[in-house]
């Protein structure tokens, strides 16, 4: 019963990766980077501090014949120009051709080219674009996918896009790719430390707290309003307050006529139904007096379509307003997210559509929040999150901006410098594979995770997490077994990075169906149910993820590093690692395993118990037993 | 018509690369190149030279959870031996981590690591072995495929070699992969300067010319013995200097039951339906009489079944003659050439079986042959080649050796310094799609000219040629439109690396059916015919490929270049180039269009025409026209 659940479950959770989901798509994506003009932001350092020469590197497919490639660069801010090797507004430089490499996807070469952009000073945004041409033909700019357009593809598709986003079971869906306006700002601009140190926890507003004294309404469907308020998370902060998170992220409060909001017709102003300004600066207020951060969901990506802009844009396609969007055939094809016509697609490139987004981030920091986590992040050019970032940071250097990249990590890590890092969608994906699936065993869980944490600077933040709300609750998946929600809890806060704790994990809320509807007719919201709040909170998993937090908090010495690899035993389902090097240092241990395992602990001084998963676990001098699915810290003497 | 033949014949000729002909396979087995440990002969510098540090790499798949890397090394021939770090027989260098990669395809990531082996001294050759382990897990060695066993896949098969040789319309083929024994050798070794001028001529020895006076058998079937022998070759050694080769490479002239002869049962005897060792000393003394090399095709990766040795095999799996060959399953499960059992595969990596073959070559040359080609080169491991090429030279410098390697540029590349040289197929490919199929245009294959030229070292030849004896004759495949087969040699003996004709092609030998049987069953011998002797010969076309081939002699400028693209015309299909910079430089003009070109001249003092595909082109000071499918050379003054 549990295996069967968990084997549904998991083709749900790979389906995170939906644009990769199939050989088909993965070979797609990967022909249509390599056949044409790329840049893919291949810029080295890959975020640049005052005085840097920044070296960019083009790679050419064999789709195009081209001997000349030059770069327009402005250092202004203005939107560089140029033609064949002559810039009209800003430099041009000329690239130089590198080496050529063969690509058996495509059956064919890619040349690469290269070139050197001078230094900047401090503040400097360094916008860029790239032209190749042969004297015998036509131009060629560097191009990104700009998004998708539903319904019948565009005359002007590139075949190799053709199956670019035909997700499984979804309409097929037609890229578009834009003229690549690149851009990275030069700044001395880091991480902030508190983000290094949070604890998250992350919130549907509707489906947290109704005002105090309320009861959640019953709306019938998990689609309908529940009534949670931004009042009734205020009265819940001593709650949030005692379970020791740091971090409050909210579900998109601005105006909207879902209960998600993630499609909102009004930046500028809070969803009547969550609450008002002021119960938004109570609430930071509030947070702030414990200790408590907030980031607020932000989409840059896309607005309702009754967005008044986007309602101008469908009126009038010669308005100022359709600038904001890419219609490929007026009124009715234009880009949307995944093809979902009700959510057309910002053109963040469009001047005045990037100020208003930027405008609205600054007016909301300026109220007093600590950052944004960024909704579809890939969606937006990577040269708007390079303004985006610099202005809000000038509003305060202490706000973050996490993205959210459902993508390869060679995307993710591109972002490095444009935003302080992105949700990890992939150590998600294997913490899934190796807790509750099994599909991982400890060698290749912990050999993922040594390349996985190596692979990413150290100026680059990936928050974990076990599930969000466009997924299957980790607790359902194995089948509501809170021992592996522990165990995988256990690892989650002995990593480096911030960990988000998805409201209601900790007090055991689960779901009832598959998010995925039976009848393959998409995705429904069953991990969206409102918060356990009283007596049906399980007492003992919120004690516990109180301890883990209390611990992570008052030793960082178990996440921050070094972390060494002591026993892998995959027969046995046995992993242990080492944290921290000094006194004391910490021994994480994790029966994944069927048995109960007797652990003989390494030679030492001695040990002590930090916190254990699972009240059966036994600690005798250098020895150890952990019931199946247990996990203990132990700290060393 | 001629459209239908070609459409089918385009499929054939793609098939020519056969184990890359679908996505499944091309995604098998970029796969199983990077899940794994891999080496991949990934050398710095390619072709090292006496006193040169050699730096080494190696990728670490997700399938691997390694934390050491070490290099086993000998100087002295013998094998390197070693565990974990120790070495046994030689030296251990441990490799230290360089970097990492995500891998979209195995949807994981690749870590890379390094090492430098010290400098050697000239006519060293340098063995070793690659091994990466765990401390908490088992070790594992780099290795190549050693090649494929037909039937039941083999208990230890890697999941990601599962694809790796389902050819289409085969029956499954399973890979087997061998501990890699790697090996370079430091010398000083330079392709000869005759292989670069050399125009090849390419015969079947059954099939060019029977004794002085005697007519071809007629044995009923292209399976069948036509009668062609060592001696009638050297009767028409006169024709073929007339014609103005350099060089002749002969099919398998060893014992064998077939009429090809790759499934030799000894390989120091000549075969007595072809002649005798004095038959093939006269041709040799003859041939070099009037300047013209003899090469023979050799067969390192596979024997008869009917080999002595392999006899020996088969009946007694404790015989030294066991070692020979690689059995998954003794006697009836072993490699073999693309699992046909009757071509059983050499272990060359095995002493007694290397040095067979080796001492066998020196055997050849010492009668004053000039080298080989190599049939399926890639088959025998890199490290054969290495101490094949180290004897041969030894034997004579002059002497040359080139593969037939039916694989990636990648692969190719990776004989550098091993072989000579490898035969040109994906040359072939791009030539038969711009000059028979239509399916490049003039951009695409100038810009994989442009790109093949310069991705493969000058010390490395690349022979090219239009078609050979595995696949349709290219005069056949244009439905015997000979002036497409003169614009494309002529575009072939313009271009840097040696042309081979394949016998007859310059007389207008085709073939009346598809190599490919209506019924799916296989490949049939269509392109073996009989060559064309007398009256049946097309003088025009025989007229213009000894034009073709004086000019390509006494002009080398319009070959060793630098090759300079003046126009392309996709609308049109037309397509200039400039050979040479010297006084005269030449220029190539192609019309591969539908229309009579009528093509200013750049200025120049004055043209005259070197040579014409057609002779209704006409030159008028600097006017060139140009009918359908014409091309010209004309020498710039």
């Amino acid at each position: 019963m549990a295996s069967q659940q968990s084997a549904s479950a998991q083709a749900s959770a790979d389906f995170v990766f939906g644009t990769f989901a199939t050989d088909e798509l993965r070979l797609a994506r990967l022909r249509a980077e390599r056949r044409g003009l790329v840049h893919a932001q291949r810029i080295t350092p890959a975020d640049p501090l005052p005085g840097d020469e920044v070296h960019i590197s083009v790679s050419i497919g064999p789709d195009i014949a081209a001997d000349h490639v030059a770069c327009y660069v402005t250092n202004d801010g203005s939107d560089p120009q140029g033609e064949r090797g002559h810039a009209h507004i800003g430099q041009a430089v000329l690239l130089t051709h590198s080496h050529i490499e063969w690509d058996t996807l495509v059956w064919g070469y890619v040349s690469y080219w290269v070139a050197a952009l001078p230094p900047q000073k401090d503040g400097t945004l360094v916008r860029y674009r790239i032209e190749a041409w042969s004297e015998h033909g036509s131009a060629h700019w560097a191009c990104e996918i700009a998004g998708v357009v539903g319904g019948d593809p565009p005359d002007d598709l590139d075949p190799a896009d053709a199956n670019l986003f035909q997700i499984p079971n979804s309409p097929a869906l037609w890229p578009v790719r834009r003229q690549g306006s690149y851009a990275y700002h030069v700044d001395q601009q880091h991480v902030p430390d508190w983000l290094r140190d949070a604890v998250i926890y992350h919130i549907f507003v509707d489906r947290f707290a109704p005002d105090a004294g309320q009861p959640f309404a019953t709306p019938g469907s998990l689609s309908g309003f529940f009534g949670g308020t931004l009042r009734g998370t205020l009265e819940r902060l001593e709650y949030l307050n005692d379970l020791g998170i740091t971090c409050l992220w909210l579900s998109p409060i601005f105006v909207s006529p879902s209960h998600h909001g993630y499609d909102s017709t009004d930046y500028g102003t809070i969803e009547p139904r969550l609450g008002t300004i002021d119960d938004l600066r109570a609430l930071i207020h509030g947070a702030h007096a414990c200790g408590i951060r907030i980031l607020l969901d932000y989409v840059v990506n896309h607005v309702s379509s009754a967005h008044p802009i986007f309602q101008q844009a469908f009126a009038d396609p010669n308005s100022q307003a359709a600038e904001w969007f890419t219609f490929t055939k007026w009124p009715d094809q234009y880009l949307s997210f995944f093809g979902v016509t009700d959510l057309p697609q910002i053109n963040s490139d469009a001047a005045p559509a990037r100020q208003y987004m930027i405008e609205q981030a600054k007016f909301w920091l300026e109220q007093g929040i600590d950052g944004f986590r960024l909704d579809y992040a890939n969606g937006p050019s990577h040269a708007f999150w390079s303004e985006f970032r610099a202005a809000t940071c000038a509003v305060s250097v202490e706000s973050v901006t996490l993205g959210e990249i459902v993508e390869t990590p060679v995307l993710q890590r591109s972002y490095m410098g444009r935003l302080d890092g992105c949700l990890d969608f992939i150590l998600m994906q294997a913490m899934r594979q190796f807790f509750a699936f099994g599909t991982l065993n400890v060698s290749a869980f912990d050999s993922f995770l040594q390349r996985h944490l190596a692979y990413f600077s150290n100026d680059y933040v990936l928050p974990s997490f076990l599930d969000n709300h466009d997924m299957n609750r980790f607790l359902w998946v194995v089948g509501g077994d809170t021992r592996r929600l522990m165990l995988a809890a256990l690892c989650q806060f002995t990593l480096p990075h911030p960990p988000i704790i998805y409201y209601g994990t900790e007090v055991g809320l689960s779901q009832a169906n598959d998010v995925r509807r039976p009848d393959g007719s998409g995705y429904a919201e069953e991990s969206r149910s409102p918060m356990l709040w009283g007596a049906v909170q399980n007492a003992e998993l919120r004690s516990f993820y109180k301890q883990l937090i209390a611990l992570r908090r008052s030793a960082p010495a178990i996440w921050r590093g070094p972390r060494t690899t002591l026993t892998i035993d995959d027969a046995n389902g046995l992993y242990i690692y080492r944290c921290g090097t000094g006194q004391p240092s910490a021994l994480v241990i994790l029966n994944i395993g069927l048995d109960t395992q007797r652990v003989q602990l390494p030679e030492h001084t001695g040990y002590t118990l930090a916190l254990t998963s699972d009240p059966a676990s036994e600690l005798h001098q250098t020895m150890c037993l952990l019931p199946q699915y247990a996990g203990v810290v132990l700290w060393e003497q």
